[in-house]
């Protein structure tokens, strides 16, 4: 076709998206074609921009426009913990809390079997080299590094195996807390995360 | 900021589309920093392409990147069925459907004094000088203009307003069916729909 009909393009450019049908991808064409052209440009500019301007960050393999980011750069941020999460979404929902205040290590992804992902395939050397390297100016039984993977199979698994290869190197290992999500109801919860909290009760 | 993050640039763009709040935008954005460049690429173009490349049609005001459109430049429609409807997303619901052969006229909106939307806001002269140039190749009186604005307060003043402007031409009017939704129970229609339904009624 010489000139597909642009309206068309842009609806099938968005169905791409995860979830988005053919009445979204409508939905969002339109809404835009009713706006002024700066809208759609600015979100042209920023997806252009999204891979080509991302690098890992060589300490963390967080992804961002710097290098190191601004988590490893900052001097506000406590070097001594650090967070393993499974990607850079984790990441965020974790920065969001406002809770914490040391350093993340992005696994990009977590050991998955039926999918083929082995531990060469994530971020694992880098960190196990990350904290040789923090070893020199620190006693590594100083340092925690907490495992933020998620509770699924996978992170499980991955949590474990992590564990297990950072136990040797003295450094202080924590899981974050599986549960009932605050503020749900018990009659609510679903079995697992209702057994789970059981089992992780604590003392008051 | 010299180099805002690329990652939440792009959340804070697709936060722009109409019912995307931050976390869709949030998953949207890391969909795509997981997959190819080419997907991100593509729905940039076609961005950046829909307001350059999508224009007016001289003849129906419909949207698309050739004048005129490929309704009015087909010989296989029907040129003496013209459809009015208020936009192109209903052009499309129309032309999906399979059942309608005839031609279009998009208004790109409707009256609403509500919104300070009057006649001349809409395409509607354009309208007037369609048939009265259609009138010197073909008697009006065989030309029907189906009237196809939503079945809202605003869609029938503006179906009231047309009809009443067009019957001195002496072409020929008529308004779409509204009713209950073909597949529904009469239990679950809405008051007014089902109201519609009865004023409505065909003898069989």
């Amino acid at each position: 076709m010489p000139s597909i009909d642009p309206i068309q393009r842009l609806i099938l450019a968005f169905s791409k998206l995860p979830s988005v049908g053919e009445k979204t991808a409508s939905r969002f064409t339109f809404y835009l074609l009713n706006r002024s052209p700066e809208i759609a440009e600015e979100i042209a500019d920023a997806l252009s921009a999204l891979h080509s301007a991302v690098k890992f960050c060589s300490e963390c393999a967080h992804l961002s426009a710097q290098d190191p980011c601004r988590f490893c750069n900052s001097e506000k941020r406590d070097s001594l913990t650090i967070c393993v999460v499974e990607d850079v979404s984790a990441l965020m929902a974790i920065e969001k809390t406002g809770e914490y205040r040391g350093l993340y290590h992005v696994l990009h992804g977590v050991i998955s079997p039926f999918e083929g992902i082995g531990p060469d395939d994530l971020k694992i050397a880098a960190l196990i080299r990350r904290l040789q390297k923090l070893s020199s100016k620190q006693a590594l039984s100083e340092v925690e590094v907490i495992i933020a993977t998620n509770p699924s199979v996978d992170g499980e698994a991955t949590s474990l195996y992590l564990s297990e290869l950072l136990k040797p190197l003295g450094v202080n290992i924590s899981r974050i807390a599986s549960g009932i999500p605050m503020g749900s109801h018990l009659q609510y919860a679903d079995q697992l995360s209702l057994a789970q909290a059981l089992v992780s009760r604590r003392k008051l």
